[in-house]
């Protein structure tokens, strides 16, 4: 097989695209993908300062070093959760990476919030996922307006965005399905929300971050029973086997077409935020948000 | 296995209902499930004059049998597309299942409106399959007016109806979207159509027809390439696998909350329709309606 724009021999096959690529001529192909998917939806601007959250995987580093690569002014944020070695491991592998590529970075130690997860759990009586993913949602959000950023970016995919998209179709969730999309404008005290990923695939990213020598950290959460949506992406796999560029076509559609069609039903979701009286963060509760609420839990029961 | 009502032994089961039956306690199952289906979205009154497609397969010989039992005054028709034996061996399962059931039958044979299917498909340049399914839905359409029946039934089931979604969803096309359902409203001309086996699956229609002893006819077209959605089937079969109920969830949570975001597309799609001069069907064309095309078509070249 040969390269599709200089015919140098191909090392990847992308039959959604119809195409194959040489390494080169692959990090182009992928680097202009992103780059198009900022600007088909607006969002960011090259002077517009972008927190970048760093969890340790591929897709989160190989989304700040295209951000970078592409002149965007990136700032990676790691939440050292505190999961023993697992977090560790994590940290470090964010902080070589930031390093190497002289990318400014924050941390954030939940240890020292008196939230490690594992302490959490402990203490708490519901599952820890949802607990965990609010308390990052939190800093990811607070530390965004300490340090004034404009945008919050995040490494979800075109497979993690379809997979959203299609469990939110199947349950017809309209609220949801209202705003879904690669991004969350500012509201009530929230930064805008980006996935500068959507136009690419968990396959192209994670080759991408393979040419370009991503230090390979797969380490899934112990407390986590496996990957959500798990069950959707596996019928993606069969559905883009069968009908090559569906997947996108699908996601692409939903932006163009079908999300319109649910935008009156945003306030069915819709609650009035006002600052959690404890610690300013805008929050639904008329009590202190959530977080605040998990912070009393967790140190209540240790006294 | 113990049925779920009379605790006598099951002879089916159905993870997706979270139960299993006996056979007689499966074919009141049944019918209820379609009588449900049938006040659910008033399809039919009993007092109505309703005219069954009957193809010659299960689905449509389990559906006239069903709406018969319950009550319904019910008329089959038989379209004989004079496709050699194919066409002989439905007509005569068809012929033979009303005469058992007592259900009156109108056979419509293709042949002797200078429409025979081969004869057809030798002249069109086009592929046979949408010209045959515009033949058989003008003489479905024709016959209702001719004789004045209140509705048109045909044999789609959850499966169907489910595939259909599934691919009018991931097309994000609003138009078909909007008036996709158990029922499409008398229009232009057209009576109502329904599909009363809208809440069973595939499955259970094909059990209903064997515990009826309806007369199994398995005899794909000799000119299609293989069943339509045959993929979206598929991947329905992984889906309901490891989330039993979710396609029914789908189906209905569409009906109840998705539809209506789309109701307002309708006019996407709405052409104004006129009669045929030559025939008198509805139309959107400005001269002769397709099948006066079709049928010029093919006596043209034969002169």
């Amino acid at each position: 097989m040969k390269c599709r724009r200089c015919k140098a021999t191909a090392i990847i096959d992308l039959p959604s695209h119809n195409f194959a690529f040489c390494q080169d001529c692959f990090i182009q192909f992928f680097e202009k993908q992103v780059q198009k998917g900022i600007e088909q939806y607006n969002l960011i601007e090259k002077d517009e300062k972008v927190l970048v959250a760093l969890s340790g995987g591929k897709d989160s580093l190989a989304l700040v070093l295209v951000l970078s690569r592409l002149g965007y002014n990136v700032t990676g944020l790691h939440i050292d959760l505190g999961i023993g070695q697992s977090s560790s491991k994590a940290r470090g592998v964010v902080e070589r990476f930031c390093n190497k590529h002289e990318i400014p970075l924050i941390i954030k130690e939940m240890e020292k919030e008196g939230l490690a997860i594992p302490k959490v759990k402990e203490k708490l009586k519901r599952p820890i996922c949802s607990a965990c993913g609010k308390i990052k949602r939190y800093y990811f959000n607070q530390i965004a307006r300490e340090y004034n950023f404009d945008a919050l970016a995040t490494g979800h995919n075109l497979d993690d965005e379809v997979a959203r998209l299609t469990s939110n179709t199947l349950r017809w969730d309209r609220a949801y399905l209202s705003d879904q999309g690669p991004i969350l404008p500012a509201d009530d005290g929230f930064k805008k929300k980006i996935k500068p990923l959507w136009r690419v695939t968990e396959y192209e990213t994670a080759h991408y971050a393979f040419v370009m020598g991503i230090e390979n950290h797969y380490a899934p959460c112990p407390y986590s029973s496996g990957a959500s949506f798990s069950i959707l992406k596996s019928v993606w796999i069969d559905l883009e086997l069968a009908m090559p560029g569906r997947k996108f076509d699908f996601y692409q559609g939903f932006l163009e077409r079908g999300r319109q069609a649910f935008f009156d039903e945003e306030q069915v979701k819709g609650k009035i935020l006002s600052p959690c009286p404890q610690c300013g963060y805008p929050t639904s509760s008329d009590d202190t948000c959530g977080v605040c609420r998990i912070k009393a839990a967790v140190s209540e029961e240790t006294i």
